[in-house]
């Protein structure tokens, strides 16, 4: 019709599919209803608040937003070990567009469908552009990952590579944005949670978190909450293949200082680096050891023959 | 200190109160982790975003806002009959104000503390004025008041008054702002969540909705969710003193299509009637009867003796 798209047509089109499958009654009620989870099984919540200008630039495309959105929330219950079971969505818009709702919400559920997550209720309003979802995820309460359980002696891991979203940023903002399928670019817009890692992980790994703010602020945040010091094998940081030409400084810069990353970093005891290594091949993703643990107090950068290296970056604040 | 408040202090500084409570685990890791409610009880979960300049002026005390933001969540939860639990809170900000952060914080926290509804995690950013709470709590999966119940014959019910903080809204943008301690102001600026009223419906009520949107939309919203009419009479619509030497007509306007009142509105069967009664004074709060279910589809308005009343308004829609 020629109207104007009103806010329960609105969510009736694009963001209620009907009948809740896993939770006992979805959108449309003053409150979603979740059946309590099994046995011995907690919950594991996280909530993620992307701005329009801020953290997504103003023309991404609505389909990657929906996706990045939901994925930055996995991401959380992957760094937890938890299992996704369903998640809320509250939605400011400048104006109700069809063509932008569709996008966006196809991006968002193509991600949920994959994990099974299911969309139980939202809210939707005018507004400067900003999607915050809140994400609902199970897991035995002994077996989460959090971030405190790393110990002196422990292996310190990262999946994946890492720098790739970081440089898809630094190049937009230098005026060369990079084509939408490069593959940066698709790492910054579209990056994949590690959820099936973070399950895997539930009884190798000791403490966990997801590098969403630069590899060397998050592992900042695990030796804090550990309180325990890191050695960090610079030659052995996986860095993204896009930043293979850079100067060496700017290499680094990008790999242990960029964010949007969404890998895991975690900690494992040694006597588990058989089974971590036979993971990689097993989930598709490169698992690298890039140092360990020890009992002092912060983040040692060194190269392969335990010699420091100088480093000044420090992971992304958003009121710095 | 001089330096600017970064975003890591401003969660410690105002957001977190140490070790968790209730939840195994609060602020200060990818995810909070909440055990498995009791059983037989469900969780129940709600979402509301609130944009600067949209739901909230811009002037707005940072108390009440921080009230406010949790009140209309809290009423959710109180439309459902659960009990509060926890909430998340994704917060973005133009900028890190420590006068603003410790208004808001305090008022979002003394009203949190009343209901023994714990913080649990969050995100905060830069960007436009916007406050988005998740709310979690429990209720015993069968004895939730859903949308979907109300039956014919059923009377119609509504607590407290109608139409003060749309009176608010009137005069402020008639450029006549009422007073910051004026009773329609205060209903405006920190509306209080009927959650005891809603524990005490969930073996009185079958079907309840807050009033967010104004009595007559969110009545359309129980009836097309029950699919049954109802007949609402005006007389016996309990409108709020500060309306009352308003013509006729702006009266109806306010009381039946004003928003922000977060009452409670609920079906229940005539022979809870004294029940119901008995409750109003129990919790200091007036409940009144306003009307009764039928096998129609829509509302009709009418006076005492059932004659049709003219009415044009309805309910608030964000993208209307």
């Amino acid at each position: 019709m020629a109207g104007p798209l009103g806010e329960f047509q609105l969510i009736g089109r694009f963001f209620d599919r009907g009948p809740a499958r896993k939770a006992l009654l979805g959108i449309g009620d003053d409150c979603a209803l979740l059946g309590a989870p099994a046995c011995g099984e907690g919950l594991a919540i996280a909530t993620d608040m992307l701005v329009g200008g801020r953290h997504v630039f103003d023309d991404v495309e609505p389909e990657a937003l929906g996706h990045k959105g939901l994925a930055v929330n996995l991401s959380d219950l992957a760094a937890m070990g938890a299992r996704p079971l369903a998640f809320t969505l509250a939605l400011a818009l400048p104006q109700a567009d069809e063509a932008w709702l569709r996008g966006f919400s196809r991006g968002m559920f193509a991600l949920a469908d994959r994990f099974d997550c299911e969309l139980i209720g939202g809210d939707t309003t005018r507004g400067p552009l900003n999607v915050c979802i809140t994400v609902i995820g199970q897991v035995p309460a002994g077996s989460a990952l959090r971030r405190d359980g790393a110990q002196p002696g422990d292996d310190l891991w990262v999946s994946g590579e890492l720098g790739a979203a970081a440089f898809a940023v630094a190049e937009r903002q230098a005026g060369r944005p990079l084509p939408a399928d490069h593959p940066a670019r698709v790492r910054l817009d579209r990056p994949e949670p590690r959820v099936a890692l973070g399950l895997a992980l539930r009884h190798l790994a000791r403490a966990a978190i997801d590098v969403s703010d630069g590899l060397a602020g998050d592992l900042g945040h695990l030796l804090e909450r550990s309180r325990v010091g890191a050695r960090l094998v610079w030659p052995a940081v996986p860095v993204a293949p896009a930043l293979r030409g850079l100067p060496g400084a700017r290499r680094m810069q990008l790999a242990l200082a960029g964010g949007d990353d969404y890998e895991l970093l975690f900690a494992a005891a040694p006597e588990n680096r058989v089974a971590i290594e036979a993971l990689g091949p097993r989930l598709g993703l490169q698992l690298s050891r890039i140092g360990a643990f020890d009992a002092g107090d912060s983040m040692r950068l060194v190269d392969e023959r335990d010699r420091p290296i100088a480093f000044e970056g420090h992971g992304f604040d958003h009121f710095a």
